[in-house]
């Protein structure tokens, strides 16, 4: 148990980086949280990881147990202005469930930070900085092993984001909520990625909002944008677990089926193996998730990673690996799929002949 | 803590459905699992509950919380030819597991037999009678309120079962694995219900191996065969979770993207809302589940069901009813969702255009 | 020209059928000619014999150089319900236009009668049958190689369609517009073929409404119902060249899409090749048919049965058997599908990712 | 008669579009040609003009009927390279029926020139324009009403044709059948239409390879291409009548279905009026087709701008516009569908559950 007396223990998140190691992170907090009957879409806010902690607790050993290399806390909109006087209990709870864990296996702790509802109203800084600063303090007290910024779409409050947290002296993470055509405000992905490695992001990537492949596309811009000015950075990619080939800029949430019809859309683990290979050919070296990742779908980063990382995740114990487990079965047609080619060619169907394969936005 | 001490605090089973009461059944317990990462695809044996315990509670209580009224034991596949001398162990477990829950809520604790893998090589009916009462004593240790035969694919085998649980006194629920065309040696559904009925199950239905409206198209067939032959009986459907319009007489595990690649036919909440709504309009009473039913789903059918049973289960705290959480949505397109009609008329698509929506079966 | 002087001169349909040839039918007309302009849609009579001749003279050769060994009388709905004067001037133009086309080729020329307005509101066997002798006056002093009736959705009609024009003496085809469920009175495929035998056609099966499958499963229970009544008969068919595996017992009308959005559901011709055969392997003889029916796919049918038949049609000098014209194309890829698997396997696309793949009908 | 003796006794080409007027293009020779049996796939030559001079008059009548301003001479591919000595007779062949069926309504006769085989072997200035040379003596004798260059996949191909052509005094209309993303060497649509004007068209846009979303793209870049210059052309767009959102820069004869399984993309009239109002609204006055126009998809143009021409063309007598001529149906559900929002909104279906609704292009 060498590593349950602190983080102090293991290498930190750019010692990984810098030599050349993958990441994996963790998966999908809120939409897995809400199937499971703790989180209230709409809100989003986890007071779960106070009401219900046993619940938290259980998913973030689902992911470790998958092999994610970081517990990011459960703090996903628990600032000041979404969640009143309840959001430091929350916060601290969050980073102490997340660190409880951590310690059980090779995983740190980072402490997330999202943009705040006040923004779009009001863009003054000084609130705005006034809300990462309060939810950096718990962190900072905590002690997590290094930051991020999450789901911000405006890259003018991502970057004072980033301006209030790298005050910690602690690494920083800053990724964006955005697609290939830029935030909000049409600052492009290669713009955004150089704006926060200048405001002071080790690592910048994006998360949420869009299916692997466009995520990727976006990761390339910003890949380009940072090759164009001469900067170096860490590339970290977090998706949806949803195809969204038919997203507009505003993401999924866009899509008339958000957030209780998304069904047809979850990816499958071979989905993932190939995000995970693309990824990781592209240079990305923190390769992660988003809403709709479930254990099994980091599960397949680990896998498909594997032979770079040189092991398999604990959960790979129950998984043969591209459906090798099924080569006992009785039926001859179903051991018949405990091989690659096979799962790497299936086209699922979604069974269900009377919806389209694709949503027309409105406007 | 009343109901802690044991089942005769509470209603049974069949004082509930003869009082017309909805029973609520639990959700997927394997393939839930395997995406958890606790059950392996393929052998799909339980040994989570002595290996893992928490993460099968955590299931458990998700299901309570959504309104389950049974807790059905973590037994499938559970018997000596399957798992050797860990069956006795995994059995017993699974039961404190079930009991422990069932005890926080008011939900009853049922032993669960499944088909045997030597019955198709042997027919040997002493052999097959065994493995059932070896696991019928572990239950009648532990007490459990109910007993329920699952995902037997032959009227023969099934009755055999009937006949060695009816021995133990306890109400009997069998149920089939079998589509509209019936058992694997072509006895149709309405002769199944009346041969398990005459056997000595006071409960009959379906679970497992189609999805939601084919397992009410088959109960149909058994309902009409009951009445044709003058016998009464409790009805029961446990559907999967999956979209399977395209199955044959083998059901899900014959299509191609079986066990791997079905996350395109995972069934929305709404579905579920309107499943559960015809299955009470047929006349069934107890109404659960079987692979792919997550929490939600569950919850779905208690919410739809509410004006009948008279409240709400736990984690609709977690949820307003139709979408209706999304009314204070800051996007108006968003909180245009927040209504019934919107998710009933809602045809979500798959996100996979270089997809079939249906599966064309080998042979 | 030796055909030129009439049908003496060639074998009958009766010759053909008895001695195991098959019988190429010829196309649509209806929906073909609305295409062209000629035809309006929802009336659907053929005044075009007469305003427009030479349209109609280009389909009949169009179906004659695909391989049709039928021209039959473009007189849909051309009875004196229907077209008021004008019917008799169609009728004798449209027998006119058939037999100087069929003189061209090895092609019989055939009357065709369908189901009348009156007989739905007034059921009155006198009106109804007095239609039908007025046609059968014209084609009689035509002196048409032989009769067909087609487009009836109630046997009862259609039973006394054949007992007006048999006694014209001439060979009689008996052909109805129902699917597997059968007539709109519930009268079943079976059933239908044996009163359509008995009351004297030589020839019987269902034209129209249904696509390819669908017409090929109901000529399945027309085959079973004969032979169980053990009367013997020739089997014809004449699908759409629509598909429709969706259609309810109306067939396509009530398809929400008919008339004019049914472009998705037309068939390849490599559909029809397998339509052709599996119709001959049925024992089905008389293969050609209705609404959709383009000359390619005329074509294909004679295509695929050239083995049998021992010949190719004349169109097919500008047609290479599955692709093999494309076997000079200067770009390699599409040289590539010069071949018999490369169609067979073919899944064609929609082009169309918002658009279901099959329809919900209304009620 | 007035019309028979030349064109001189019509506006010509220009003047209609410097008035103003709505010019609507003639539609598929090649693709409904080899449908009817009289040209082959993968030859794409039209030596029917010579052979079956029927069958090609019957499709200028349809066009014309439709209301056709322009009477294009089937001559594609008519060069020596493509058709040895036969060339010369079929480009006269092709003038004198183009001409003779102009001269019964309101049409002008449009001498076509494609792009030439040995252009991408040899890419031979001299040898190239020779080719052009002969084919502009053919139409210069027959007197053709003005030239268009049409099927060129490079910008200096189709330059090279509009030195020649212009040679001749007559309109030039210089099309390409390029989609969004330019030329076979990169040339931007933007580019080649002002490199086809700098060289002397009067009218320049895209024809063929691409759908009618795509194709206005195009058109859309070609605009602002001549707008960035401050140069002044008249706008043409001839679409396929397929929709093809999953092409890359070659177009159609890339996608794995071309030729003979491309059905399924085949366009509604209601596709084609859209197309017709965006093409208008986006201020292009030449509207017409390729491969896969139907007549009844000019009929389509030519209704759908009704209103701005001032008068409907022939064949509308045999069409109510907007499913009008559905109101008389006998059936109720049927007689609901003659409105124009019912057809407006209408997603047809494929009936092909089996099917991708996209292609996944090789490579």
């Amino acid at each position: 148990m060498a590593h349950a007396g602190g983080p102090g223990a293991r290498k930190d998140i750019l010692e990984r980086l810098d030599s050349g190691e993958v990441v994996v992170g963790d998966g999908s907090f809120l939409i897995t949280l809400e199937k499971r009957g703790y989180v209230k879409a709409g809100l989003w806010t986890p007071e779960a990881v106070v009401d219900h902690p046993d619940a938290v607790r259980q998913l973030h050993i689902e992911f470790l147990r998958a092999g994610s290399n970081v517990m990011q806390t459960f703090t996903f909109a628990a600032s000041e202005d979404n969640m009143e006087s309840k959001w430091k209990a929350v916060n601290a709870a969050a980073c102490d469930l997340a660190r409880e864990v951590a310690g059980k296996g090779d995983a740190l702790v980072a402490g997330g930070i999202c943009q705040t509802s006040v923004y779009k109203h009001h863009k003054d800084e000084a609130t705005v900085k006034k809300l990462f600063q309060l939810q950096l303090e718990v962190f900072t007290k905590k002690n997590v092993d290094f930051l991020i910024t999450e789901y911000f779409e405006h890259a003018e409050e991502a970057i004072w984001a980033v301006e209030v947290l790298k005050e910690s002296g602690k690494p920083l993470a800053a990724t964006m909520c955005i697609g290939p055509d830029g935030d909000m405000c049409g600052v492009t992905p290669g713009e955004c990625a150089v704006k926060l490695v200048k405001a002071g992001a080790a690592i910048v990537g994006v998360n949420c909002r869009f299916g692997p492949s466009t995520s990727l596309k976006t990761m390339r811009l910003m890949k380009e944008g940072l090759q164009a000015a001469g900067l170096k950075a860490h590339l970290m990619v977090q998706s949806l677990g949803f195809h969204t080939p038919d997203c507009g800029k505003g993401g999924f949430v866009d899509l008339p089926e958000y957030p209780f019809g998304l069904e047809p859309r979850v990816a499958t683990r071979w989905d993932i193996q190939k995000y995970a290979r693309e990824a990781y050919n592209l240079g990305i070296r923190y390769i992660g998730r988003c809403c709709g990742f479930e254990p099994y779908h980091i599960r397949a980063i680990a896998e498909e990673l594997a032979p770079e990382r040189g092991f398999l995740p604990p959960a790979s114990d129950k998984h043969g690996s591209w459906g090798s487990s099924l080569n006992m079965h009785t039926k001859p047609w179903i051991r018949a799929r405990a091989r690659r080619e096979y799962w790497e060619n299936l086209l699922p169907p979604s069974g269900r002949p009377f919806c389209p394969s694709l949503s027309q936005l409105d406007a």
